[in-house]
Order: C-alpha cells, then sequence, then structure tokens
C-alpha cells in the first residue's frame, strides 16, 4: 500500500491559535512519515484545494512550523466559502476527488467551526457517495465556542482572556477617572448568536476586584428601561460602570442594537457599532460622560495574551487529529473533554461529525444571573480554567516575533477549475 | 527645621505607567524620611488637595506600593479639572496654601500633562506671589507624548506597543481572511492634536513583516480621493490594507472624520467614531469588505503589554521629582534625555516648568512620509527604543493581579470648602 498524502485547510475567521493546531497537525505527521506522506495546506483553505493551489509543507523549515504555534491568523490563509451539498453542487465533489487523486490525497483535515465540520462530513461521505477512500477529521476552531461534544473550541480561551483582562483594565482606567470626568465605559464584543464571549467580560470581576460590569447578552432581549436603570443603580454605588455589549444584543423583535446594514457572503449581517448605540443612549438618558471602544479583530488576533490552556488545546486536538487518521477514523473531531473544573483537568476524546455539523451549542442559561446583566458561579467554574496561564510569544525589537510563511505551492496536473 | 511632608497628585487622563510614577515618587521619599516626611496624596488629583481629601500613603504596606509599579490607571484617583489663573480665582490657591499649611506640607508633585505642568508652575510660584515656602516639581505623564524638553512622556511608549502589536496582529489577521472575505482593518486610535500615537502603527512593518498600513495623521489634511487611491493601490498589490486612523485626522476645514458632539470639562471635543466613517468611505467607493475597531481606553490601560522602557522610565522620573525636591529645586521637571538610539540610551535631567507649561510639542513633519500616509526611517529611529522591552504584571487565575488601593483619609483640619 502507498503512503497516502494528508490535505490541511484552515476555514472561516482565524483565530491566535488555530496555527497552533496546524502545529499540531504537521508535527505529528511529520513523525509518521511511514503512514503519512506529506501534508498539503490548501491555500485560503478548501478553495486551495479546489483551485489545486497545494502549500509543500515539507518545504517549510522544522523552525517554522514550531514558530506557528505562537503565530495568530491563518498561516496558509482562509476562507469564507461553505460547499453546498452533493446534490446540489457534484461539481466541486467531483473536483476535490480529481485534486485528491491527483496528488495522492487519503487524509483530509478541516480546521474551522461549525460550517466547516457540515462541509468535512461531507467530505467524509466521499467514500460511500462516490467509492473515493478518504478519512476527514474535523479539528475543532472557533472564537464563538458553539462547538457540541467538545468542552470549548481552541480560539475561545484566548478571546475570553483579551476581553476579561481588557475589561479589567479599562474598568481600572474609569475608576480612576469618574470623580470629574468618565463614568461609563462600553466595550463591544463578538458573538453573534451566543454570549460566550461577552461572559467572558464577567471574569474582570473577583474576590479582589469589585468591579461593576453589566453585560448585555443576545440570549437576552434588551429592555432598555431596566438596563439604564441597573446602569445608574451601578454608577451611583460605584461612581461608574463597565459594559461589555454582544454584537448579537438586540431587541424583542430580533432588530440588533446597531447593524451596519451589511451582509457577509453566508448572508449573515454584518455587525458591529453596538457600543456607541449604547453610550450614547445613557448619556441621553443619563447624563453621564462616556468612553467606547469595539474590539473586533483585536481580540481574536491577540496572541500578544493568548491562554495557555487554549494554546496547549488547539495544539493537542491537531496531534490528535492525525492520530485519529492514524487510527484509521472516519468522519470525527477531536475533542477537549474536562474531567474536573478545579483543578482543571481535561483529556482528548473525539465525537462523530454526524452529530457535530450544523449543531449550535448555545451558553445554558443558567450560566446567565438572574437580572440578565451578569455570569453565574457556574459560568465562572466553566470559563475560568479556559483563560488559565499565558503564552507569551518571542519579541523581537519590542514586537512580536511571529511567522510568515511563504506559500510554495504544488506543481498543477490538472486543467483548471471555475469557482 | 521640622521634617515637611510632601503632597503627590495624579492629573489627567490615566495611564499604564502613572502608578509606576507614584511608585518611584513613594519609594523614594521613604528611603529621605530623615528630609521628606509623608508622602499624602490627593483623593482624584488636585481636588483632593481642595476639598482636603488627603490619602495618608504611610498606611499603605511596601508590597502595596511595590505593586504600583505594575498596576495601570490611577491609584488614586485622578482628575480633569484645570486651576484658573492666580489673578481669576485666588480663592483656590488661598485654599490649597491653607490645606498645605494645616499638614505641613512642603513639596509638591505633580503628575500629568501639559495642562499640568501649567498648574504646577502656578503652585510653584506660590513662594513669591504669596508668600508660601513650597517646592513645586512636575512628574511628566501623557500618552499624547507632547511635552517638550523630554525625549518622551511615560504612558506613550505602551500605548506604542499595544498600536503596533495591535495592529500587526489585525493584519496577519486580514491577510488570512482577505482571499474572500474582509480586505479593510481600519484602527482608530488616540491623538488629538499629535499623530505620535498613529504613527506608532507604522511599526506593525518591518524587514520580516510586510505589512500595508496607510496612517491617517492629524498633521495631514485628510483628502478623500487620494486616500482612497492609496488604499486601492495596497488592496491590488497586497490583498488587503490595514489603517490606522488618529482620532484627530481632519478636512482642511477643520472638521473632524468623526465628532461625537459632546465636548469634556475643557471645552475640548470629544472625539470617536472615525474608524467606521473612514470603512464605510472605503466601502462605497471601493466596494471592499471591511472590519474596525475602535481601542480608546484599552490602548491606554493596557498595563498587560506595557513597554519595558516606558515603565523603566515612570519610575525613574518619579524617583528623580524627590531627589530634585531634596536638591531644593523648584519649578522644574524631570525628564529623559536620550543619549543615543542604537543601542538606546537615556539619562535623567530636568528643565524649567517656565519652558514646559502651554507648550506643546509636536511631531516633526519629517517623521511623516512623502505621501502622507507612513513613517519615515528617523521616525522609526525615535519610536523603536519606546516600546522595547516587556514587562508582564503577575497573574493569578488567568488573570493580572492588580493592586487596589484602600483610600485612608487624613483626619481633616478646616472648613469644608466648595469646588
Amino acid at each position: 500500500m502507498t503512503v497516502k498524502n494528508a490535505f490541511y485547510a484552515q476555514s472561516g475567521g482565524v483565530t491566535a491559535v488555530i496555527n497552533a493546531s496546524a502545529c499540531g497537525v504537521i508535527e505529528t505527521a511529520r513523525q509518521h512519515s511511514d503512514k503519512i506522506g506529506t501534508v498539503y495546506a490548501g491555500q485560503n483553505g478548501i478553495i486551495g484545494a479546489l483551485l489545486e493551489n497545494l502549500i509543500d509543507t515539507s518545504k517549510v523549515s522544522d523552525a517554522d512550523v514550531a514558530a506557528l504555534r505562537h503565530t495568530p491568523s491563518g498561516a496558509f490563509g482562509s476562507c469564507r466559502y461553505k460547499m453546498k451539498s452533493l446534490e446540489k453542487n457534484k461539481r466541486e465533489y467531483d473536483r476535490l476527488i480529481e485534486v485528491f487523486k491527483a496528488h495522492n490525497i487519503g487524509y483530509f483535515f478541516y480546521n474551522g467551526g461549525g460550517d466547516s465540520a457540515d462541509t468535512c462530513l461531507k467530505v467524509s461521505q466521499l467514500a460511500d457517495s462516490m467509492g473515493f477512500p478518504i478519512q476527514a477529521i474535523h479539528v475543532p476552531k472557533t472564537v464563538d465556542n458553539d462547538l457540541p461534544v467538545t468542552d470549548n473550541c481552541p480560539g475561545f480561551g484566548s478571546v475570553a482572556k483579551y476581553i476579561a483582562v481588557s475589561t479589567r483594565e479599562a474598568s481600572y482606567d474609569v475608576a480612576s477617572m469618574c470623580a470629574t470626568s468618565t463614568k461609563i465605559f462600553v466595550l463591544e464584543v463578538m458573538g453573534r448568536h451566543a454570549g460566550w464571549i461577552a461572559a467572558a467580560g464577567g471574569l474582570a470581576t473577583d474576590a479582589n476586584n469589585d468591579i461593576p460590569v453589566v453585560i448585555l447578552f443576545p440570549e437576552v432581549e434588551f429592555n432598555q428601561e431596566k438596563f439604564l436603570a441597573t446602569v445608574d443603580a451601578k454608577v451611583k454605588q460605584y461612581g461608574y460602570c463597565s459594559i461589555v455589549v454582544s454584537e448579537g444584543c438586540h431587541y424583542p423583535d430580533g432588530t440588533f442594537l446597531a447593524e451596519q446594514g451589511t451582509r457577509d457572503s453566508f448572508g449573515h449581517a454584518q455587525l458591529g457599532g453596538a457600543a456607541p448605540v449604547v453610550a450614547n443612549m445613557i448619556k441621553d438618558a443619563l447624563g453621564y460622560k462616556f468612553h467606547w471602544a469595539v474590539a473586533d479583530y483585536l481580540q481574536r488576533a491577540a496572541r500578544h495574551l493568548a491562554s495557555k490552556s487554549d494554546v496547549e488545546q488547539a495544539y493537542a486536538l491537531g496531534k490528535a487529529a492525525v492520530e485519529l487518521a492514524l487510527e484509521g477514523k472516519n468522519s470525527v473531531m477531536p475533542a477537549v473533554i474536562r474531567d474536573s473544573n478545579n483543578p482543571y483537568t481535561w483529556h482528548i476524546g473525539s465525537g462523530e461529525l454526524k452529530d457535530i455539523a450544523n449543531v449550535e451549542k448555545m451558553m445554558p442559561m443558567e450560566y446567565i444571573s438572574e437580572d440578565g446583566y451578569g455570569i453565574t458561579d457556574a459560568c465562572r467554574e466553566y470559563l475560568q480554567p479556559l483563560i488559565e496561564g499565558e503564552d507569551y510569544p518571542p519579541y523581537e525589537n519590542g514586537m512580536p516575533k511571529y511567522v510568515t510563511l511563504k506559500h510554495e505551492l504544488l506543481d498543477k496536473k490538472l486543467p483548471a477549475f471555475e469557482l
């Protein structure tokens, strides 16, 4: 039996640690060169497979592969491109098989979130549906933390740490100024459907940091009157108030607090601008001076403040994906299984893609405090381990030293393909 | 001669390192208890002196004083409160003298920016103008980096590092996504009158990081047509473009790209929202998908990413202020004097407040590249040393461990005073 090569691709929004998973995949595959040939990475995700733009990772030095572990973003390029179902677009699946055949690819590692798990599931079924032998393994990744089965999703822990730290730091700032100046600070965070990231703002407070944080979750319909009363009470008690607002926060009728009116390629509304809306609402009603920030990409790119726990799990899941392939598995996803909260212990297990694709794990309502504006102890117990530990990148001249890979593409063997 | 006590206050917008200066003042004064009695800190800045709200720092443990070095914000509270001239408001100066007399205060350490240097100058003249013996020393601090005499202003280096790192990280992110999704990232930064902070975005690029960054400085009148052409060229060359826009960026007629329409207590326009304006302008004209972020307080509070050089200088300037007082100096400010760029060497000198108060150091035009959208090598040589080195705070449970001081106030000896 000839040794098959592997295809690896990054999909959807990138994170501070998706390259750590890539590092885990490539380093582990290199340790098993008797069973897995070369890892070919799709340039710009699955599009790289369709266009036969395959990056030859055997040309990447061990040092550069190792540096992926501390480099944010998607080193091979990612994409937002959802493959339709086999019935609706057989042409694309035929093309995948052509490319896989041409380059002797027998393993498919797809590193992404919910939409990508669905694509991975479809590829895993090529053996049955189109008679092409392939093992497809999904490597979880999403700052949205909404994949089922796994305890959490790589990328989320580092965003959570960034939001928790930023909320604490900005709150210290406002606390210093509030006697004569700014009394309100609003931070807008990602999370279109689930409040996982917003919840992390609640970690700014603890036994030694009594900080008034009001969180606006997508899970809780926005009630302006109640919100303003809550903020006013915090300002009267503490002198100031910090607000963490999810981009997905919305009115009872479903209208988001702010929409930019544009939509991404999946038809999702592109959000942004809830923070100034909330800040001005407070100013108008209560007269308090405000400042607001929108973290946007900074939160998911902030490798300088990555959670050590997150980096370790991202790497471990990449490694486990290759090990599952070596065990002959198909249509599965390695997952983090939590054994205990304190101390936080975990191991790597796995789940079936059929139970994962298109299933969105929502934040449990028992993680949101009764008034709807904070997190419960149960939520804190879940979140805290995910931000545990620091994993600083190396620095040079005062700046983090990230790696940029030269994309050395394989020679094409097939005719061009139109997307 | 009885040993005189000292008054210390934090003024204006706080920073990631102003508490490091406080640490330098208090630790150094403690080493000279034969000459300086207790350091009394104004609660919420100069207002604390006027209201006789004096924090007794002798009640603060050595460990907590040491922790100020790694704690962002103003631990004693700051304020935006500009004292009028002696002629216009003799009442306030009379009150200061009353409070200083009542608590045997002979040293005045004022930690702030340009407005504060002016107040400090006025206090330094109390000996001549009102016959009250006092030595007033200004401790420089401002993220705006606009004080003269000193090489740079504590607080700026850490903001510069934050903006440089954030711009690099977000640019890596966009570079990964640009094939099918976001092509434009806009980061709005502080800097009402001077482009020092915006310039730091230029440090995101270097010999190993070829990143297309377009900077919009307050020093360069905004030219929409030229800007759009520049961005479009970058996208065509690189596939994406990062834009760093100063909140002070404005049209030729002086109109800011975005005003919130509110003004602070000094009558300065409160800005914010230039980023979405720029992003939408690009979308409308060029059709590129965008993301935008507004760093706001996150940039000046980000002690987790402080520049080591900045922390060391902030501490050294606090220490030097006390040493200048011990030398009998009045109406001066310790300053960083740069000896060489590479390696960066510096020593502490000093300047006269009369040469500092109300003098705004603008960014030299030779720091801005010919096209108006980048920084020159001279600018890079100036900026790079200021972001050099990391100075991480201690962490506990995944979060930075900052100190919150209990404000133990002195018993009041005087009748109340109305501001």
